[in-house]
C-alpha cells in the first residue's frame, strides 16, 4: 500500500524541513504585525464556483458528502477569507493583517513542483486602499524569502499593475467585456509564439508590443518602488508589466516571485483584489484587500538547490531532531533511579532518552551519539554518583545523583 | 455563506489557542525523544476497511475521486503509520518514537466535544515489546496533560490490560471467537443497565462482576504502576480493568485519560497494538507497537473550564498576538525615514507595525495600545531625533534615529 498519487508522507527529516519552512513563515509574518488565522480544509464547492466560475470544478478535489452537500477540498484560501471577513466584519478594526499556513488541494496531473496537495502561506491585508498597503505586502513577501538565506542574486519580485493595462485599454476605447481576454493574452506573452499573440491582439498588437519593448512604467509603480527603496528593498524588485496573473479578480498591483536563474515555477504570487470580498459575500461586505500566497514545494526545491539556504535549513533541522541527554543504564538495578532522574530532567525542559531494554554499555553510548545527545549520564557501579560524559570531548566527571540537576543546569544550556 | 456543519473557522484568538495546544504537545513529545512525522490527510479507503472492517465506512468522509479511486479523509493516523513503517522498515533503528500533529475527519452527527474535524496528537512507539515502553508512553501522556497546568486533582489516567481479560477468558475456556463480543460488553459496563450486561454475559456474569467488585489487578499492571511510581507519576493513574477500549486491535495495556470531575469525554486514549502493523501491511512488516491519541476539542474545553490552565493559556496566547513596537508617524514627510527604521527593526526580529495612512497622533497611540505594543516610536518634529515612549509607564525619551537600534536592543528584550 502506498500514499495516493500526488500526496506526500513526511518522514521525520521531511517533517523537520516542513516545520522549518512553517517557522520562518510564521516568524517573519509576525514581525510585520500579521496575526494567524485558519479556515476549514473542506468548504462548499459553491464558494469556489462563485469566484472562478464553473470551469474551476474540473481542477478541484470535490465530491458529494453523505448529507448531499457539494463540497471540495480547498484549492486556495481567499474565498474562505472573504467568507470569514464578511461574517465578522464589525468585530475587527481595519486594516486586518492576517496570515495563515495550511494545506491545499487540486486534482491535476502531477508535474515537477506541482503535487495534488501542498502547504501554503497566505498573507492578506483587508480594509486598506492606500498604496502603503501594497508596499507593506511586497516588503513582507521579500523578507520572508530573505529569511531562508536568499539574497537579491537569488530571487526577484516582478511587479506590475493591472490598472496600467486597464488604463491603456480604456485609452484605446476597447470595450471592457474584452479586457479579460486581452489580459490573458498579455499574460501568455513569452510562452506563445509572437505571431499567435499578434493575431490574437489584432489592432492592439502594435501598441502593446511597443509598450513592452520600451518597458512599461507608471506613476503608481514608481511610487511603489520608491516605498520599497525607503525600506532598502528596491534591489529585490523589477517592474515588469508583462506580469498580469491569470486570475481575473485582481484589480491593481500584482506581483510574482521567481528565482533569478529562471529554473523554477513562481515561488509566490499575489496582488490587490478590491472587489472580491464584495462579490464573494454577495455584497454583504465590501472591503478592499490584497494578498499573496507562497507554497512549500517550489520554495523547498529552491532551498535544496541553493548552498547557503540549504545549509541553513540542514543545520536548523538537525538541531530540531536531536536530544540533549541520553541515559546509559549500565546496571538494571539502577533503572528506577534513572527513571526518577529522567522525569526531573524532562520536567526542566531537557530532551532525554534512554534504553527501554537492557543492553551493552558500548551500544547504549552508540545510541546516544546516533540521537545527537550532547551528554550521556551513566547509571551503574558509581551509584549514588552518576558518570556525566560530554560526548563531543569525551570528558567524564562524577556527580552525586541528587546534585545532577543543578550540575546540568549550570553546564548544559538549552 | 457559512463553514460546513462540524467545521471550524479559526479566528486569530482561536488560532492562537490552537497553536498553544500544538506547541505544548510538540514540546513535551520532544522532551521524551519523540520525533515528528506526518501522513497525508487523504488515503485509500481500503486502508481503513482493512483495519476496522466495512462498517467503518459509514463514519468516514469518503468518496470516489476523479481517477475512480476510493479515497477517504483520514479518521485516524494508525493505518498511515503502519503503511509508512512497513514501507521504510529497514531505514530506521528501533524502537521508533514518533509523534504527529494533524487534522482528522469523521462523518458523524455533531455532539459536544465531537465535531466533524478535529486536530489530534498521535504518539507511537514501534518495535518494542518491553513493558518499559508502556511506562514511557503513559508517562508522556501524563506529562503532556500536566504541561497545560493540570494536576492529579484535575485528571486521571485509567489503565487496564486486555491480557487481564483474555487470560481470564482463556481460564474460563471461552472460545476466542467470542472474546471480542464479551470485551465489548465489559467496555459498555456502567453505560448499560446491570441486567442487560448480566444477560449478555450469561454464565460469565457472576465471575466478571466478582472481579469488578474486588477491582482487578495483575502482576503486569503492578509493574506498570511501579514504573510510573519511579517517575513520580503514580498519583496520576488508577488501575481500572473496566477500561477495555472498543477497538478490537488492542493487545495489551490500554488506557484512557479523563477529567477527575467526569464532566467530559476522554481527553486521550491508547494502548498496545502488537499485531496491527503486520495485519495492515499484509505481513510485509511485523512490529510490536503502542500509541495514544489526544484531540484538541475536549482538551480545549477542559482548559477553558479550569482556572489555572485557562489563565496560562490566555497569558501565552495574548503574548503571541502582541507586537513589540508601534511607529507613530506624526508628519508624513517622515514616512520614508520611518519605513527605513521599521525594516531595520523587523530584521532584528522585533514585531513592528505602523499606520498605512495618515492619522491623528492620539489615534495612532490608541492603535499602539490595541495591538499590545510595549514601545511606541514617534516620527515627527523632533527629527532627526525620535521620541521613544514606553507605553506601560508613559515614560518618554528622545533618541537619535541612527542610535535607535542600539538603544532598543539595550532596553527591549524579545
Amino acid at each position: 500500500m502506498q500514499a495516493l498519487p500526488g500526496f506526500r508522507d513526511f518522514l521525520p527529516s521531511d517533517c523537520a524541513a516542513r516545520n522549518y519552512i512553517f517557522a520562518k513563515w510564521r516568524e517573519v509574518a509576525r514581525r510585520y504585525g500579521f496575526v494567524e488565522w485558519e479556515g476549514p480544509v473542506l468548504e462548499p464547492t459553491e464558494l469556489y464556483k462563485k469566484k472562478s466560475g464553473d470551469e474551476i470544478v474540473g481542477q478541484l478535489f470535490n465530491f458529494t458528502d453523505k448529507g448531499q452537500r457539494e463540497v471540495a477540498l480547498r484549492p486556495e484560501l481567499t474565498p474562505s477569507l472573504a467568507r470569514v471577513v464578511a461574517a465578522h466584519e464589525r468585530e475587527f478594526k481595519k486594516p486586518l493583517k492576517w496570515f495563515s499556513i495550511g494545506q491545499f488541494f487540486r486534482y491535476e496531473k502531477q508535474q515537477r513542483g506541482r503535487l495534488r496537495e501542498h502547504f501554503q502561506l497566505n498573507c492578506d491585508i483587508v480594509g486598506e486602499t492606500a498604496l502603503a498597503a501594497d508596499i507593506e505586502l511586497v516588503s513582507l513577501c521579500i523578507d520572508i524569502v530573505r529569511a531562508f538565506g536568499f539574497t537579491e542574486r537569488d530571487f526577484v519580485v516582478r511587479i506590475s499593475d493591472r490598472e496600467f493595462w486597464t488604463d491603456f485599454l480604456r485609452s484605446q476605447e476597447i470595450a471592457s467585456e474584452r479586457w479579460d481576454e486581452i489580459l490573458q493574452t498579455i499574460d501568455k506573452l513569452g510562452r506563445e509564439p509572437r505571431e499567435k499573440t499578434s493575431e490574437k491582439l489584432g489592432q492592439l498588437a502594435e501598441p502593446v508590443l511597443r509598450i513592452l519593448s520600451k518597458g512599461g512604467k507608471s506613476e503608481k509603480l514608481d511610487r511603489l518602488v520608491d516605498g520599497l527603496r525607503a525600506c532598502g528593498l528596491a534591489n529585490f524588485v523589477d517592474v515588469d508589466v508583462r506580469i498580469v496573473r491569470g486570475l481575473a479578480y485582481y484589480t491593481g498591483i500584482v506581483f510574482e516571485v521567481f528565482d533569478r536563474a529562471g529554473k523554477f515555477r513562481a515561488i509566490a504570487g499575489g496582488g490587490r483584489y478590491d472587489n472580491l470580498i464584495e462579490q464573494l459575500s454577495d455584497g454583504s461586505a465590501s472591503q478592499p484587500a490584497l494578498g499573496f500566497a507562497m507554497g512549500d514545494v517550489v520554495l523547498g526545491e529552491l532551498i535544496g538547490e541553493t548552498a547557503t539556504a540549504g545549509e541553513a535549513m540542514e543545520k536548523a533541522t538537525a538541531v530540531e531532531q536531536k536530544i540533549n541527554i541520553y541515559i546509559v543504564i549500565a546496571k538494571e538495578e539502577r533503572r528506577a533511579d534513572a527513571l526518577g532522574q529522567i522525569q526531573q530532567l524532562r520536567d526542566r525542559g531537557y530532551r532525554v532518552d534512554y534504553p527501554l531494554t537492557p543492553g551493552k554499555v558500548a551500544r547504549q553510548f552508540q545510541t546516544a551519539e546516533d540521537l545527537g545527545a550532547s551528554i550521556a549520564l551513566l547509571y551503574g557501579d558509581e551509584w549514588p554518583q552518576v558518570k556525566v560524559k560530554t560526548l563531543a570531548t569525551r570528558e567524564e566527571t562524577l556527580v552525586a545523583n541528587e546534585e545532577l540537576l543543578a550540575h546540568l543546569q549550570a553546564h548544559l544550556s538549552l
